[in-house]
């Protein structure tokens, strides 16, 4: 494959081009470094968005509907979905995915869907791959759509530049939220269904919950609670203001910048880890495994001894 | 730290040293690989269950339930909760706490719960440690109790002899739960909250979408829906009567010797990736980061290239 053709393509924003480079990280192609190495002085210009909150809050509709206003902006938007319940990664109720494919013709929008189920850890590290790709095919907008439940999908989300958690005025909804770590990643909360029973009192639990965040440092950024139907497609609007408030927050304080390089150590940290795991399972140790196992299973040695002597063996310190 | 008398104090069920032990895996202390060789030639007499689901099913209760019927039995039982939204991991409903601290003080009893927030993605392991230690220690029984939504929670709990997956009436939670990979890892459901409205049809739900997973294999195993109302103790004995039935079919089909092969081998990986990472960020590799990260910036070069030339002066193929 000639990843330099690939790459000026991607850049040029063709779609068939968008579409194949995504499949090359996402099958772990040997060319996927190559390309993304080509991409690089391209990246930097797409502002991201991170869309998480637990299943059924409705984080894909308003996915869609968000899309569909940004378009009306005049603006392009990339998303890569990794949300197992979400229309995108399929088995959704009709409705939804009428929805969703309505926005994907666009040819404004490119959505790609990643799976979570059966991928060996490196899901993360793919999944910003692929926004990669999509800032350097020049899409104004990236947004992640992502589960909210589970450590690897919230890394996702916190991989953006704002970060937005979507809930729902059930009961307790604020408070699971704030037990699985939903709390502390939110740039902004979208309380969505909004019309249903409870709104209000939930819109004051969130805000109760958040007071604890509060440092009262100078220029602190304060989250908010916006209120959305996204199904009917209110409050949608607010949303947007609420992106551009923290956009320009985050430019005005000089966070951006610091906010990106983090970001990137991040990511140079699970690159690594990804490369040492390829690099380590060569066929002759996974074979030399079951061996091992052979040995174990006699309790004449533990899992950890069989670690060490694997890795001892491996790795400069 | 003498890790042998630890071992020993561990293996003689001392609480004071279990409670040590699983701090020593839990913190990543140097000896936690010794002690874990130490405990190896007495593991394997613990059975495993895994017990999760969705927030909100009632997983904290059904545990503590089973704990006390366990308990009448003459069991002893060891209890690792790595559920966010536990009442073991704090921040629970008064009434659950109550309920939790009764079975805990019970001498056959012993209740660990584990954070997930802010883990290095070590958590599995440490999770899979502490039940070593708790089966080193001689209980009958461990139970992991983990919120089943994201990949390193369904890990732990797919670590087990029998998976329990428990789920509510509410419309929907059998097909979220198809799509969160949580349908492919139960040995068995339970339905919970059994006493609410719709109890009948999403057992019917569940059994049809089990049908899709039905090989028609010889000596296949079914999975089977249990109703319960944890909370009020209904439907303990019939969840108890599952897991005895499918211990009893992992040994008759001699399933559960491959079972617990394919899961020492998951944990050797699982060990040795700790371990690759652990060797790899050394205090010097840590440091030269933030001057790549500088360079990187400059879009220079991409964080591929980065963590390829870190990688590449580590490891041997």
């Amino acid at each position: 494959m000639d990843t330099s053709s690939l790459a000026s393509r991607v850049i040029a924003r063709e779609r068939r081009a968008i579409a194949q480079a995504i499949t090359v990280v996402e099958n772990d192609m040997p060319e996927a470094a190559a390309l993304l190495h080509e991409l690089a002085p391209k990246l930097g210009n797409a502002y991201r968005i991170g869309i998480t909150g637990p299943p059924g809050a409705g984080k894909s509709t308003l996915t869609s509907e968000l899309t569909k206003t940004f378009l009306k902006l005049g603006k392009t938007i990339g998303i890569v979905a990794i949300d197992p319940t979400s229309p995108f990664t399929g088995g959704a109720l009709l409705g939804d995915r009428i929805r969703m494919q309505e926005v994907s013709m666009n040819a404004g929008v490119f959505v790609r869907s990643m799976a979570t189920r059966g991928s060996l850890g490196g899901l993360s590290s793919k999944a910003k791959d692929a926004a990669d790709i999509l800032d350097a095919a020049g899409f104004d907008l990236v947004i992640f759509e992502t589960v909210g439940v589970g450590q690897s999908e919230l890394d996702i989300a916190k991989a953006a530049d704002t970060t937005i958690v979507v809930l729902v005025p059930e009961s307790g909804d604020a408070v699971q939220a704030m037990k699985s770590g939903l709390m502390e990643i939110a740039d902004f909360f979208v309380l969505n269904k909004s019309d249903r029973e409870g709104a209000d009192q939930a819109v004051s639990a969130i805000k109760t919950i958040l007071t604890f965040r509060i440092t009262h440092a100078e220029n602190e950024w304060i989250p908010d609670v916006i209120q959305t139907v996204a199904a009917k497609g209110k409050g949608i609007e607010a949303v947007i203001t609420e992106i551009e408030r923290h956009k320009a927050y985050l430019i005005t304080t000089n966070t951006l910048i610091s906010k990106r390089r983090k970001r990137d150590r991040e990511r140079i940290v699970e690159l690594v880890e990804d490369l040492l795991r390829i690099n380590f399972w060569s066929k002759e140790r996974t074979d030399g495994l079951e061996e091992k196992l052979n040995v174990l299973s006699d309790k004449k040695t533990s899992a950890y001894a069989v670690a060490k002597a694997l890795v001892s063996e491996f790795g400069k310190k």
